[in-house]
Parts: C-alpha cells; sequence; structure tokens
C-alpha cells in the first residue's frame, strides 16, 4: 500500500469526522492525505458492522476504500449523498478553500457539492486569512491548453502547466491542471465566475460556500469551527 | 474513405469558402460534411501550390486534411489563426450558431474563438429565426454526468445523454455530450452563460456573436451574407 504522509495533525483532524458519521449514510469520500486518516478509521467502524456507502472523488480514493473495504456506490445509483468528508489546501475565514493540489479537484467538487453536508478536515496550516498563496488549480482541457493559458494570465495570474516525473500531469478526467498564481485572490467568488466562464476552463478549485463546518488538528488540539451565519 | 452527404448545396457552400483563403495563412479547419468539401477544394489548391497550415477541430477533420494533403499544425507552434471556416447546426437572424451535432463542440469553439476571422458555411437548411428547434449539444464531465443532467433539467431542458450504436458517445476530449431541447432559445447568450457557470459543464454549443460571414447555398443560389454592424 501507498506510503502516506504521517502528520499527527492530520491523523487527528482526519480520524475526528467519522464522529459525524451515522449508520445507513451516503458518503462523499474526498481525497488526500488527511482524508485518507477519516478513511482508514471508517473502514474499522464497517469492520464493526457500520452500514455505509461511499462515492470515492478520485481514482486514489477509490483505491483506499476499497482496502479498507468501504461499500462504493455512484451517481447512476444514488443522487445525492449525506455527508461528504474532504481536504483543502486553503481555507480563508470565510470557509471559502482552494483545491486542487492532489489533482481531483473537479471530482471533488461534484461529491462536495451534491453532499447535505461537507465537513472539511485539515490541519492547521491550511488556515489563512486570504486564499491565494497557494497557486490556484485550474483543471484545462488538453486542445488549446495554451490559449487557455494565456487568457489565465490576462486576468493577472502566472500559469504553470503541472508536470508529475516530467511528464504533463493529466487529471482523472483526461484533463491539464494549470496551477495559477495570482498573489492574493481578492475575491475568490468572482474570480471562480470568471475563470469558469473561459472558454478551455473545465472547473477551478475555488470551492465557494460549500462548507460551514471545519475540523483543524494544530497545537491547540483538535477544533470544530462553524462557520457564523 | 469516409462516406460524404453529396448534398449540392453543402458542397456548393463548402467550396464557395475557399475563395477567401490567401496564400500564408495559417487556417482554422472545422468540422463537418460541409468543410468536408471546403478542405477536398483547398487540397487542391495546396497541390498546385498553395502555401498554408491549419489547425484541425476534430479527429475527423485531422484525417480528411491528412488525406488531402493540408499541411497542419498546432496550439504550441501558432498563438491565433487568419481564418477559420467551420459549418454549424443552427444560424439565427443575429450570426448566433448552434453546434456539436457532429460531437466536436469544444475543440470547433477554441478553433473558431482564436481565428481572426470565422466564416460558416452551410447549406440553407440551418437558417432559422430563432435557435433551438435542434436540441442543443453541451458537453459535459462524464463523473457525475447524472447529476449534471438533472440541473440542466432544472433550467428548462430535456437533456438526453448522446449515444452511438448502443454506447454512450464520447467526445474527442473524452467527454460525454447531453442534447437539451430547450424548445426555442429566447436569449442564447444567457442560456450559454448560465449552463457554462454549471459544475460538470465543460462548454456548450452555443457560438454566440463569433461570425459576421455566413455562406449560404440554396434555391437562390450561393450567398455570401454579411452580419449588420
Amino acid at each position: 500500500m501507498e506510503k502516506i504522509d504521517g502528520d499527527l495533525n492530520k491523523k487527528a483532524a482526519g480520524e475526528k469526522a467519522v464522529e459525524f458519521i451515522k449508520d445507513g449514510m451516503v458518503l462523499g469520500l474526498g481525497s488526500g492525505s488527511t482524508v485518507y486518516w477519516t478513511l482508514k478509521k471508517l473502514g474499522e467502524l464497517v469492520e464493526q458492522g457500520l452500514n455505509v456507502k461511499g462515492i470515492p472523488s478520485s481514482k486514489r480514493t477509490e483505491g483506499w476504500a476499497k482496502d479498507f473495504n468501504i461499500p462504493l456506490t455512484d451517481f447512476s445509483q444514488v443522487q445525492s449523498m449525506d455527508l461528504a468528508i474532504d481536504g483543502a489546501d486553503e481555507i480563508d475565514k470565510d470557509f471559502n478553500l482552494t483545491k486542487g493540489g492532489g489533482g481531483s479537484l473537479v471530482r471533488e467538487k461534484i461529491v462536495d457539492a451534491n453532499s447535505q453536508k461537507l465537513i472539511i478536515v485539515a490541519d492547521q496550516s491550511k488556515l489563512v486569512s486570504q486564499l491565494g498563496k497557494f497557486p490556484l488549480p485550474v483543471e484545462v482541457l488538453p486542445f488549446g491548453w495554451e490559449v487557455t493559458a494565456r487568457k489565465i494570465s490576462e486576468m493577472g495570474a502566472t500559469p504553470v502547466l503541472r508536470e508529475r516525473e516530467g511528464s504533463v500531469f493529466v487529471s482523472n478526467n483526461g484533463n491539464y491542471i494549470l496551477d495559477c498564481d495570482f498573489n492574493l485572490i481578492a475575491d475568490p467568488g468572482l474570480l471562480h465566475k470568471e475563470l469558469k466562464q473561459l472558454l478551455g476552463v473545465v472547473e477551478t478549485g475555488l470551492f465557494i460556500n460549500i462548507t460551514d463546518t471545519i475540523i483543524i488538528s494544530g497545537d491547540k488540539g483538535i477544533e470544530v469551527l462553524h462557520k457564523k451565519k
């Protein structure tokens, strides 16, 4: 099995999230090294008799879920999910997120957006006052990606085509990822809309107004943060 | 070689378009059975010494261009094109288009939108007073397409997952096509924006404000229509 980041804060936050899971739930299974710990813990509960089904948001998560014997389903079987648990690369004070460092931002967004509730699990390093230090992942079509990158750079970013081990990185959907350094993002909602409207852009890593509950683990232990309404 | 619709109006309109091609041009090569005749004629001119390069907007067009010995290039080599020639499924009185019946709407739009000029070639049956009789093709991600279809149906359409020979049709980008019957489309520009904003939607077949020149062939012979400014 793949080696996972053993950061104790990630482990603590990831494991805490299973407390929100109830018998009979259909779950959105997020991605990333913090969610790995949620899945591992969930597998133990399934072993003890908990009855849930999950929709994985990446091929990597699907592999983990299978390793931990978590029953899976898909959108041909269910219309929406009761709860999704997912990670994030940045979280601002309004609970807006940047995601996509792992390359599965579109599936994550489809899973997260179609859940009644989304809980984000993260270590404290992910909390920021303003999004943008982490370059924004934007999923784009391979055909004409050079043109799409130029349009994004005209919006004030420096887009870099993501590579892995010397080759262009290809998403679970067969697309490319442009990591776009916008420096600080003044209005994440507006930026998302403008980027999504661009020809060639499939989806952005900005997750706006999508969660009201964040589990953070850090120096002060584990905190469950609720968004003020 | 593949058998092509031998409709004389398609042939006449397609061939007429080569009159706009000048030596040295970089061309966007559209898709469909009318453009086939443009490519065939263009191949004859290349044979006679015309120097052009083309970017094909579908794998089918790429195959035709190779058959006719038209030199090809791509977006890693050129930033934009001098002229694109493409077909359409519907053309309204404002020169807005519905495209995508052939399943290559995204590549066509990227090619068409990045050309200095776009000429649409069509037989007279494509002219309509209002778009929408031809179901609007919308390219969507395979993952969660059921959810995307439901969101589109909430916008007033009847989306049908495109199939070919009993299997789901897959676009040149590896995506699915939903053929969405909106009946008549009151505001094509607005509908495009709303659809493109949807999670899971990659692109729509509405081509808005993208062309000012249409070559139509029909009962009255060949007409070159220019959009009023």
